[in-house]
């Protein structure tokens, strides 16, 4: 499987790690060695259509803040359009004011009959639908599992919730930002500014939180389950968010003395909320840490949820691989009915 | 789809009522309407291969403590045998001695080239790949979802992180009477046996708790789920069980004090072990009420944790109803090639 690589980040970088290491007992799932034909970064580019040196490519991006090699001609739709390829995986920063450059990028791809892996969150936020459609008009796939919960299969356990019964409430902890600074603050004297400081020690905020912080994040990701598992057309524009600046310490010692705990939640039945409430501290959903957690309310079935890292390199470059496995699967399923049998056991 | 049903307690008078109620909507999923042509409790039967009027079946166990009408001649293997039927629904109690007679039903069944769908642990947890392979010698479907976890889909859900990844360990709560014993105990003044006692009030537990407090219920449960989702060949003997009975008071304040709690902890790495164990009480699997909890440590994506109910009628019934869908959705697959590749999407 031939991939092209756009954004080299955390999240790039581990799946190119993550190639390296297990590409040959990927090649099984995926139908064929996974092989890195294009790298891309906000400062160039490196395109070998036999495969990039994956090792030199981590090395150099050490070095030098960049995976280019110098080369140049193309602009980076040029390069998607170009280059030979089954997949674009597209994990350049989300921007959610206008999800570009992702949406170009995306759509070039789908244009030119590739699929499309993203845990790019600004495309579904802005325009889910758009998107979902865009991809079948063009007969190519877009998968976005690490959009939402990382390694944590939130997309996939809910549609499994949904497969024949109803779910009739979701909601939600969909920042593992907040959730690490408000149980900090609950275990520890700590104030906010300075649980969060220490989750950027710890790696779990960025340097910038605005995203975590706003609500914003988890809006996005609220709006990405509740499209893909309730079927809603939503975009971001319709989320009440409120983010968790204002929560004080006050506010958190007063609720832990009432056998509360206050979290950032994200919930979906008719309407989509984001902001902090309070939860008992038994509540399953009151997790502690930079974690996830989901409730699906299904009605027959009953209440399930899931709980798991919701950030991080390696996780989500392993719902990236999740993605790959399933384009390829679909695209042997669409290419060659024969197998199917075989395949279904 | 035409199903026997055998076993007429909590779970199967549950299932007819889902099936009385959502018949209708089952329609296109199962591919017909579903009908119980049989329904089979230990006192005796009712055919009916038109369908069972399933209000009058109703009112009649409920009036009468049978389903019977009245009808012989037949055992229970030659009614499984001779009505014309797709599917078996095997709800009789569990036997974790001799796993009889659950194990004769299935098999009479396969051998008659009809599905299985059980939420029986007994067969399962004394020879899993027996019957599993003797579901596939006879081309015929064995499922088996409600047999861990009731509603929550901890089988399902496992196969999925185990899809390309290797899982290096399972641990879990399987048992929510056990769960509910523990965590009233550090929750109230009350001790072991005045917890049990409220579960049994409160229909958690059953009259007879022996199988839950023993903690082979769980064992039973970890064997499947190590089965199934690691591909393990255990059976229940290979499992070190120790049950809550012994867990006092004491123990459980002594805990709190420390920041933990005491739960009946079933766990699969090399070997797999049945006992209480502390856990820290901000640990996602530390639930709390009559739930089940479990977590799936995978090689690359990290820890998962899945929570929900782990027992009750409609909860087992519905996840009967999935494996219906299986059934039905796999048989069309292996039937009907050319509808295929829409079903796909």
């Amino acid at each position: 499987m031939r991939i092209i690589l756009v954004g080299f980040g955390v999240v790039g970088s581990s799946l190119a790690r993550l190639v390296l290491k297990s590409g040959q007992e990927l090649k099984k799932p995926l139908g064929s060695t996974p092989r890195l034909v294009a790298a891309v970064d906000s400062k160039g580019y490196a395109v070998d259509e036999q495969g990039l040196n994956i090792e030199r490519l981590l090395i150099r991006k050490a070095k030098t803040g960049t995976v280019s090699t110098g080369q140049q001609g193309m602009s980076v739709e040029e390069l998607i359009r170009n280059v030979e390829a089954e997949v674009l995986v597209e994990v350049s920063p989300t921007n959610v004011d206008t999800a570009e450059p992702a949406t170009t990028y995306i759509k070039t791809a789908l244009d030119s009959g590739k699929s499309v892996v993203t845990a790019n969150k600004g495309p579904l936020a802005l325009s889910f639908w758009l998107m979902v459609n865009y991809a079948a008009r063009n007969n190519a796939q877009l998968r976005y599992s690490g959009a939402v919960g990382s390694g944590t299969p939130i997309l996939e356990f809910g549609r499994l919730c949904a497969e024949w019964e109803n779910i009739t409430r979701f909601e939600g902890i969909l920042n593992g930002t907040c959730n690490y600074v408000l149980s900090t603050m609950e275990k520890s004297d700590a104030d906010f500014g300075s649980a969060l400081s220490n989750a950027q020690t710890l790696g779990y905020a960025e340097a910038n939180p605005i995203l975590d912080v706003s609500g914003l994040d988890s809006a996005c990701k609220l709006v990405i389950v509740s499209n893909h598992v309730l079927k809603t057309k939503f975009t971001l524009r319709d989320v009440v968010v409120k983010g968790v600046a204002a929560v004080t310490r006050a506010q958190v010692v007063s609720a832990k003395r009432r056998g509360k705990v206050i979290r950032l939640l994200a919930s979906a039945s008719r309407h989509l909320k984001v902001g902090p409430e309070e939860l008992e501290a038994d509540n399953p959903l009151a997790v502690t840490g930079p974690l996830n957690a989901v409730r699906f309310v299904c009605e027959h079935s009953g209440e399930k949820i899931l709980v798991g890292k919701g950030a991080g390199g390696v996780e989500t470059a392993s719902a990236i691989v999740k993605d790959l496995i399933g384009v390829a699967r679909d695209s042997k399923r669409i290419n060659e009915q024969p197998y199917l049998v075989n395949e279904s056991h």
